[in-house]
């Protein structure tokens, strides 16, 4: 049997490609500390249960292609807040930021074409665009300049005939940084200038630790035409499982296309969507705790990896990953063999060996992402398994 | 601005591309009948909503990519039952059929491929081909022959070195009919000789009329590399707005293939997924009352479209729709009519108008799609309404 050439492409999630090895060590009795997923430990506001308990209709129907009206609103109420003004009609509900990015990559992108992207990036990035039939152009950054990418000579060198869009997350997954005013103005200049959709996935949005000021795509003012924003409360509200996000774009034309896609899938979950639309009446101060909570979460673990010695990394300002560079030679290997050759006191780890965060090959080899979604102790007692960990494997090896 | 030269040969959905003419006929006081969206109006069973109410778990956390577990089992002692045994590794559990079908099809269909569908067909089957870069071959049929498609060499004249699957619904959406045993495994028996997949979109399979038995392709034995079936949730348990739906296949290259866009997109509702499990305990008395239902709306439908004369159908075997030619010019040009020009007594009616389910160009230009979805006293005023319209059209035009 034949299969797609772009499917043969595409590769299994890092997050999860270790996940049998991981089965295998809690099978011989290993406990096994988990810094690969993003998935936060933090409860979902109880306003998103309640409106799931109080869904009252007889027949659970399709909702609207474009979304249920009262989570149009909420988003539309959302961006007016940040004094970024759109109206209901320049938002497409979605499943998940995951939905909201293909539509919008598939709207844009052809055979052959070319997306700018920073690396290391989000894996999933190159399963959306690779469908397409598109290549990422990767823009390399490094732990040792703060990961900067918003250089105009580094875009601009990037930029050829194929070249349809730029995408970034921002605040950075997996790297943390968050674009200043300024950097976030240069992107939008390079892309206007040279016709290009400007893609912002800024589902981390909340998460900023510095008490520097985060400004959206949509604040900027004269970009309508290609700015396009990623969103979703997986993160924001921790309810990854919702599978509610959005796509929000000016762009009448781009919104138009997007529609088709809509219409095509029907719609996105209606009871998902009014319970997500809930999630909006929470106030600042679950933001401002959730907020500290990671921000202590991030120290505790920055604090741990300081201490070993080899070790590679930036402290990350936003979002809630840190990517690291260890003394190892492969961190793949490295991974196998903390979850098959070591364990402290039955203790072992799990993190997400970075090489797939990289289009360049051979980039990445020994880097590692970690999240910080899970409690203090547990941190530093992941850090003491790394530490631990890489000395062993570096006598072992 | 440069879009994907796939989404600009996609088209709006024709189920929705007249509610601005509707909206416009209510504004000036009409009351408009909707014959037009398949979203029944069954209740959906209490099981769905006493899980939803049930669901305790203080995060909403991710699902696994490939499905929620009890959804997965759900679905394996379902067709366990039906003597098609499957395992809950041939299962992936998706955001309604729709989700389902991109899959398939993103992971079989690659630029300039061909893929067979007999035509009426469903219209989104062209906009998810069309975004894989391939095209669809149609296999044409009548309403004079029931639209029979299952003929070996109509089927084969099709076949060419780009073709690479073959699609349907059975039972038939729009067309109500079905596959006999011998009919179905004619197709496989062609899909296999020329090592395509065989999609069976099944989503209708409760709603068969005639007591015929109705077969799924996992019931046929020697196939396992060539099927895949498409299910849903949605209309079997009126459960449109849940968005879930799975795709079963045997051949593991193909589930292998399916998991990473599954991962790509981390997962389907969490909760959706646990409460469509809880439907799969819905017993067969469910679905008897259903079916008598539908089959008494078919028969009040079928009695109205006679008393039309000519009005060119062929009666349902299955399925929830009736396609029909009208002894019109135009079934869109109709449709505006109706709305814009047309009422008895305050009253008009909205179907919908065929073309876009063929492929092939100015075919079924004065065919419509009903979807009978409501009460039998309504659906007797709708072909009321529709005899009257279309006397009142032909004098008028």
């Amino acid at each position: 049997m034949k299969f797609s050439s772009k499917i043969e492409k595409c590769g299994l999630s890092p997050m999860r490609k270790f996940a049998p090895y991981a089965a295998e060590a809690v099978k011989k009795g290993k406990k096994v500390y988990h810094l690969n997923i993003g998935q936060p430990d933090i409860a979902t506001p109880e306003a998103y249960f309640e409106a799931v308990k109080n869904f009252s209709q007889p027949v659970l129907a399709y909702a609207p292609s474009d979304g249920v009206p009262e989570m149009i609103d909420a988003v539309v109420n959302y961006y007016g807040k940040i004094d970024a003004p759109i109206t209901n009609k320049q938002v497409l509900i979605t499943t998940g930021g995951s939905e909201a990015l293909q539509i919008a990559l598939s709207c844009i992108l052809d055979e052959g074409d070319e997306i700018i992207i920073p690396e290391p990036f989000y894996p999933n990035y190159s399963t959306f665009v690779t469908l397409t039939g598109a290549t990422i152009r990767p823009v390399t950054t490094k732990p040792e300049e703060g990961y900067k990418f918003a250089v105009r000579e580094r875009i601009k060198a990037c930029i050829n005939e194929h070249t349809r869009a730029i995408l970034f997350t921002n605040p950075g997954n997996p790297t943390g940084t968050i674009l200043t005013e300024e950097e976030l103005k240069l992107m939008a200049d390079i892309a206007k200038e040279h016709d290009l959709f400007i893609i912002g996935d800024e589902v981390y949005r909340e998460f900023v630790y510095g008490g520097e000021k985060l400004m959206s795509l949509l604040q900027l003012e004269g970009y309508e035409d290609n700015v396009v924003v990623i969103d979703s409360v997986s993160k924001r509200f921790s309810a990854c499982g919702a599978r509610i996000g959005c796509v929000i774009t000016r762009n009448k034309e781009l919104y138009n296309h997007a529609m088709k896609w809509c219409q095509g899938r029907l719609c996105a979950s209606t009871i998902d969507q009014v319970a997500s639309a809930a999630l909006y009446s929470v106030g600042p101060e679950y933001f401002d705790a959730v907020r500290k909570e990671y921000c202590a979460r991030k120290d505790t673990l920055v604090e741990g990896l300081k201490k070993i010695p080899g070790v590679v990394y930036s402290e990350p300002k936003g979002a809630f990953y840190v990517m690291a560079a260890l003394p190892v030679d492969d961190a793949e290997k490295f991974q196998i063999w903390m979850l098959e050759e070591f364990d402290d006191n039955g203790d072992t780890l799990m993190f997400t060996p970075a090489e797939s965060f990289y289009k360049t090959p051979h980039t990445g080899v020994n880097e590692i992402r970690m999240a910080y979604v899970i409690n203090e102790k547990d941190i530093t007692r992941c850090m003491e398994l790394l530490k631990k960990g890489i000395e062993a494997y570096l006598e072992a090896n």
